[in-house]
């Protein structure tokens, strides 16, 4: 029998650990940080994650339902604790709608809000490593603000 | 027949673009800013690469041989171009050890530098999101130096 590389199962995990991991980086940044601090000419954390937040609830509502949207990643929320919460629904979401995939659809091409033509899997490691590219970016931020980041492998 | 979330091919090739980007991102650096740079008392980026060429050939080496080494992270470079000719020597090495690991190994557990023990295709992830998370702090270094990074979604 062929072995996986890595199993659906195994692949929500790495992503919900990666998301785990980030929701801790958000909880590390002072609230006027979050919002306000930046380095040159970069965004600060809290419109990333708009960006980071934009991403997998509405491309897995569209993988599942084959409705295509427009991205749109203009901030839903003023606080921290906003954030916070939008991330904590989303991990319970992105649980229900990965499992809805279908074995055969990782394989499958999509175009992703109309524009990004990949196939599903590809769609899906995008998403983590640019969630993990801006949260790189966010560590910086807190060093630079003489706060100590979390462990980088506390991916759980 | 079971479809696969990402083939071997797939993942070796997802891989390669993500060490295809940070390549481009190590040359953007002018040569002194690669080995001082740095913000909030962070190690410069050629350090970090230091740490990036010491993890997958090492570890693909282990992986095929089952020889354990301990981890060694001391530079072996002092130049841009001797950095940028290892990691290019390590992308040939990485495609034909890649190669050499069977389907079933993504599956089996590896002490990996006889410390780290996880299934071979959570170290090869552990490896991808670590590149990505120092390519992510070189982002904003070169941010700061007034120099446009090359562009994230140039993993080809």
């Amino acid at each position: 029998m062929k072995t996986e590389t890595i199993s659906k199962a195994q692949l929500l995990q790495y992503w919900q650990g990666q998301r785990s991991l980030t929701r801790r980086v958000i909880d590390a940044f002072p609230e006027s940080d979050l919002f306000n601090f930046t380095i040159g000419g970069m965004r600060p954390f809290s419109t990333m994650c708009a960006e980071l937040l934009a991403i997998p609830v509405p491309s897995l509502l569209s993988f599942t339902t084959g409705k295509i949207e427009a991205f749109d990643e203009i901030p839903k929320f003023t606080t921290k604790e906003e954030i916070l919460k939008q991330w904590d629904e989303d991990t319970m979401q992105i649980n229900t709608l990965f499992n809805q995939l279908s074995d055969a659809q990782f394989q499958q091409n999509f175009v992703l809000f109309g524009q990004y033509d990949l196939k599903i899997h590809q769609h899906l490691f995008y998403f983590i490593d640019n969630e993990i590219h801006h949260r790189g970016q966010a560590y910086v931020y807190l060093r630079a603000l003489g706060i100590e980041p979390p462990y980088f492998w506390e991916t759980f």
